[in-house]
């Protein structure tokens, strides 16, 4: 018999449900690269609705989708774009809106929920005055939810205070909301209305919502259409891509629902740790689907170490720096894997502390 | 009843069959991203066989692998490459090479049959020793078969020999294969033989092989490593994209075979057209699947207008340029789709005529 | 009869000495991108003694001398670079580094005393084992005197530590010695001590040393030799620059030694503004020769009120921000204009209290 | 006695005059970075009120001002130039517009004149209606005198011609006029009417004019303030410039008029090297300063020998390839030095026949 496994490195390791695979054994296609995928326009039309902008655009990754968004935003030499030190974008993209576009980044703090504080924004913002020598700032990002802090959700409030500043400064505001149906969902409020203030907005089809490749963007006709020409300059254009945009529609009907359970799931898997002896978990931070537990460093409990004994029964999980580990619920985990999962670390905890006190 | 269709427009516009479409809904995928989809792993492998490399990478486009293996090859700040004139990279592709990568191309006139004088690529070497006002030489691209010639195929002399000019420098060779099994079919080559001399090559799965989406690159295992990182820079990188692999795979297996077919569809084709008071194809560009014809200047057709006319009987084609037309064959265009096609320009080209006539 | 006119916005509006002029109207010279100045070779020559180098190489400012060796650092592309968020390559040179550079920077906050944390530096460095969504951490930046924290010295001990971290991880260290003069003679330590743990070293001759024009990059002959390539490129190679070198040797050899009155000067200044009611020097700011004066916020100055009630008598300074001026003192500020910018600044804000007492 | 010393290798190893030297001397100077230096405002405005422009920005160099300016009209990535293939940005800058700026190249080829034919530049541009797979044509460069064909001239009606074609197109012209004095001069046409044309142009005044270092870009109002911003970022802007700005306006008043008679000594030559055995000249080049003679190939004499043989008797050329070498002449060669070079010459042929006589 096959171990049971339990895979909770990330949301996107999500397998095509059967009725993606049916949509997408079926698809109408056509060349899309030369703009004729029925299938790509229903998809596009489809999000663009649910995000509340004129149109968008299916690319094959959030990286890609926030490389664009930054890049047209900021299509002149000597732009510069305000956002999170810990935003997905400056940690893990590879640094690509300066290597391959040349934006310069300035980051501000982001706070432990996710946010950046409004004046921190506006005191980053460059003086037109002293362009001699000052990049000129295009554009602000926000990402929501925010990975790096535990998947914690910025409020309509938040994001059009942002928007606001933006506007007053003349800058763009680019939302990476490569999570924002968790966010959406988490919050109680529809997407678009999250969304509302930004000139773009990303949001990932192949997480939480489990298609199996691909990004949206979103944002007006004009932005859109500039999006699709830098989307063919990174070699994004796809030919009968509507075999892709088949499983996301599927996706956005069937998976939407599930992220509140998905949610639920990830507060038991945190309130189950946290009464594990050794870890902890900022129970404040579980707002959606990802869970981030520190172990306490009394404990003598290595994560690479507890990594190891985890996928030893079949759990994978991803450390994140010393006494960190991340755990994300996807609609492929079961309340039953969570309680799995509870029972693994428990016992492998249990482990190395009889192995301590063994020495 | 419908009208019939004969797409000419390009080969990347065929319909993914039903074998593909099963082995789509039944693949086994996991995340590519994080290195775990086996399908992916199985189309790169036989990839790299085919192509006489250590390794290969899936990625989205024609136009991102050859973006990657150009920024690969030429990491360094400061680097030239060598290509042809009316080379796809230099023409077709946004001028991704610079405005992305900053690699600084120098043309070398393409001859009528896609080659480069050998010692014209020579010449544009530059010499180290100037280099305080040079850019470094640091690669040298062909393009087999090379599209703007017709899909004329570049001889294994031919190749092998610009192979040892690049090594004679220190230079590297990158083929853009988006066409290489069509030539190697053509010239009764295999691929490995074909871009033996190369570092790096690229073919598509989604033009004459009829996959829905997708292009390998291959080349040692190292340049891959370095090409996959570049890959997620660019946002190529794909979750389960097992999906679009299992196609692809089928691709391989069951319609390398059909491509001489398809070039000798193409020769039927060319043979009509020449025949048609008017219009002229010059035999001997017509090797592969792609068939250019010309308007003889004394004929008052318009290519504009002829592709107008040839729409309205649901026969698609490209014009490019003035007086000039595209048309390519594929293993969804039928031996008898190419004699309703010359029927059709035959009435248009009349009609032209008569109009003509009656001025 | 003119105005006295006190010119305290910066070190770099020191006007060229009569020996300076002397020796530019004689100074032997020849086509230096071509290779043959002598005196541009001589300047070269000395600098790379006093800094300790191999090799040294003149370029026209401070902003050039950086950008070249944060790029040759940092010639590969998919760079990282950490710096202070408050260093000046980040802050007031344009971006150039990734805007023209392509290299993404990655900030650590600078302390009070122009430092960054060693633990904070250490933590931004990227894990290789994650170059897959990671940029390559390639260099770290220094600045000493650190302009923005006021002119405060980085110390042999802490300089080597960060050589010594970086060394551990293979990156490599430059450093931003526009003013190193000022801190190599604060801290009465010679500059090749001061930068001995550095790959790449920058001083400015045009600040606080007067020469009117240029910079010199030190480093190993390799380094050079690059760096000199791509000055060609960014076209800071210039002709008979022997003219601008003579200057420059003069530069060194009368104006290093007028440094430390300089630095006296600054704290008379600064000892003086301290007295005066509603203004504030942080006193341990002043290790060499700039002033930054906060308003305190009571006192209803604004500091752009008062920079123009200044300038009304001839005493320029620069506004920094909301409630914060700078002064900066160099060898043609006499301890006399000293005394008479205090009593310029006591009589304008006393007249600021006096108007408010009128209301 | 010092040998005789007669350098040919460029017109940019001229040394600055007495005049130039006593006018450095007591030049008038401030901080141009900031904006203040009153001999460069001098100077810019002279040279725009020559070039007919509304104003001008000096720069340390002509690969700095080409720089300058194919960024500043291509400030949008994805921008396409139009430029000669032996031109001088596109041959003997280090191909900076792409590595440094990411603007791609695509060249026309050069006649023997120097002139792009005018049909196949249009032909050059790119359909707009095709820009998801095209770059974007946004300028044409033109070079007078072109320096690659040996200093001949564009005339008044070809300029205007294609700055017709560029306005009609919506395109920018620049005209590299590194040597546009000797255009001029040549051409007995006033520069603002050779440059009328075009958007922005650059003028050397460290190459026949004799200045120490600098070139000068002018352009309209708004074009040149974003060029300053750029020069900064380059690292171009420079402090007590004026220096160099004073030997630039010796160079102005006292140089121009020294242009005809280094045409004429430049003629003398070409016609004494066409008298020499084995050696050819092209008359017809000879329309400035530069000659280029062609070493017939039947003779036996090698160009890098030749180049030897002359050094040792105090005569600097610079070889151009197989076969072939160049001389310039500048207002520091005598037309006793151009007898004397060809004196040397003659001797030097007839050395190497005899040397080959005795084999």
């Amino acid at each position: 018999m096959a171990m049971r496994r339990v895979d909770l490195r990330s949301d996107t390791v999500t397998k095509p449900t059967e009725t993606m695979r049916a949509a997408m054994a079926s698809a109408e296609v056509d060349d899309d690269v030369l703009g004729y995928d029925p299938t790509a326009a229903r998809l596009e039309m489809e999000m663009a609705r649910i995000m509340g902008k004129e149109a968008a655009v299916f690319v094959p990754s959030g990286t890609m989708a926030n490389l664009i968004c930054v890049l047209t935003h900021c299509q002149i030499r000597g732009s510069e774009v305000i956002l999170g030190d810990y935003s997905h974008i400056h940690i893990y993209e590879n640094g690509g809106i300066s290597t391959i576009g040349g934006v310069h980044p300035r980051t501000v703090e982001n706070n432990e929920d996710g946010t950046m504080d409004i004046d921190l924004i506006e005191a980053a913002i460059r003086d037109p005055a002293f362009e001699i020598c000052y990049p000129t700032t295009r554009l602000i990002c926000l990402e929501n939810s925010h990975a790096h802090s535990g998947g914690r959700c910025l409020s309509v409030e938040y994001t059009d205070k942002v928007g606001k500043l933006a506007k007053k400064h003349g800058l763009k505001l680019h939302i990476d909301g490569a999570r924002i149906f968790n966010a959406s969902v988490a919050l109680g409020v529809p997407v678009h209305r999250l969304v509302q203030a930004a000139d773009s907005v990303t949001a990932c089809l192949s997480k939480g919502l489990g298609a199996p490749v691909g990004t949206v963007i979103a944002g007006s006709r004009n932005f859109i259409a500039k999006a699709k020409i830098l989307r063919k300059t990174l070699g994004g254009g796809m030919r009968q891509v509507g075999i892709l945009c088949a499983a996301a529609i599927v996706a956005l009907e069937e998976n939407v629902s599930k992220l509140e359970g998905d949610h639920q799931k990830a507060k038991i898997l945190a309130e189950g740790l946290n009464k594990i002896e050794g870890l902890k978990v900022d129970m404040a931070s579980v707002e959606t689907n990802i869970v981030y537990f520190d172990i306490l460093q009394g404990s003598n409990i290595s994560e690479t170490h507890l990594c190891k004994v985890l996928e030893a029964h079949g759990v994978l999980t991803l450390p994140e720096g010393p006494f960190k580990l991340r755990l994300v619920i996807h609609h492929q985990i079961s309340e039953s894997d969570v309680h799995y999962t509870l029972s693994c670390i428990q016992k492998a905890v249990t482990g190395f502390v009889d192995e301590n006190h063994g020495n």
